[in-house]
């Protein structure tokens, strides 16, 4: 295994992908980058990841970018933690979780949260996060009626899946300051399986390091 | 294999996946949903697929939604084709090019073309739409860059993957009324890439029943 090597910020959507290193018992490196010094856009950075986002899984002399790949590379290099599902359909269920948290639910929480990507005058921002924070509440529903349907504690059922951190990084954010959701009341479902996850070990080690409070 | 069936819209984003079976040599039928009548957001359609939008690609009893997801699908399905790198950090890779075009070059292409999705007024709106034409520009020239990097002719390198046919949906959309860039100048690699996809006979094929015409 080549040296592994993890950029995130505290509390990012990295936050998955740091899961899911511990949970596989990986050895890597995990470094801050401090999006407060805007950071990823240094020079240094953007060396790494010229996108200027986190993550990035620095492997060796490669670099991966983007939650999903990482999260099956993780899955992949690291079978024997059996993060990914071995069935052809399930497979593609875990992929289409993943393309739905990252294409959808992850951009919906950035036009509140990062308005000037998406418009320049004042105006044009605040209509921007109004819009976004209708978006968001509808994406946060259908992740709840997703987690309502499955068949067992975890999100592709009964196996414990890289599906799993990535849905708890959306509920800290709903939980969180800019949302402010009453994750208990309107999201019993996801409330259930992000206090499921405070059981596993791999989840308090990362947050600890990452200097977050676990879900209560 | 179960029986298949793929909702597309013609010029959709469900071209990646059309492609993709085709590719394969599935037995599949493509049906086609009429965005122009709203048959999107038909009862009917929603029954499918909740989120309202193409491609959805129902597999017996079940059903795939998302591009990264359903192009997995196809690939693991019919192995014999090899649209899916088999090294983990290609794989990684793969996964990495879906992500990134569903999640970042897909959206901001969206924000320009359906803006009401993100803004509430009309002011709003155009402001989305202009802050979008930059983003948009800015995520075409990474996928040039990145295509410019590569070792081979496909965008894996030397072998065809799924990756190719989600590409060349967008190099139809930069060439498009909406973008209107001059792909031929501006996107040289990215050009010579869908001038090669020509060249296969599944495109064409699929080119010909959506009734698109074929990059020149």
């Amino acid at each position: 295994m080549a040296d592994l090597k993890l950029f995130y910020a505290p509390g990012a959507c990295s936050l998955a992908s740091h899961i899911a290193l511990e949970e596989a018992g990986a050895d890597f490196e995990a470094v801050r980058v401090d999006f407060r010094a805007n950071e990823q856009r240094s020079p240094g950075y953007l060396a790494i990841n010229p996108k200027g986002r986190v993550p990035a899984l620095v492997v060796g002399e490669d670099v991966i970018t983007e939650n999903p790949a990482i999260l099956r590379y993780v899955a992949r290099a690291f079978p024997q933690a059996g993060l990914w599902p071995s069935d052809a359909l399930d497979d593609a269920r875990c992929a289409e979780w993943l393309a739905f948290l990252s294409s959808s639910v992850h951009p919906s929480y950035a036009h509140i949260r990062r308005p000037e990507r998406y418009a320049s005058d004042e105006a044009g921002r605040q209509d921007v996060v109004a819009t976004g924070l209708r978006s968001a509440r509808e994406f946060w529903e259908m992740v709840e009626r997703k987690l309502e349907a499955r068949s067992g504690q975890w999100a592709m059922g009964g196996d414990y899946s890289v599906v799993d951190p990535y849905l708890l990084v959306f509920w800290t954010w709903g939980n969180g300051s800019v949302l402010a959701y009453d994750m208990a009341a309107d999201f019993p479902a996801w409330t259930a399986h992000a206090r499921q996850m405070t059981g596993r070990p791999a989840v308090r080690r990362v947050f600890e390091r990452e200097g977050l409070t676990l879900p209560a």
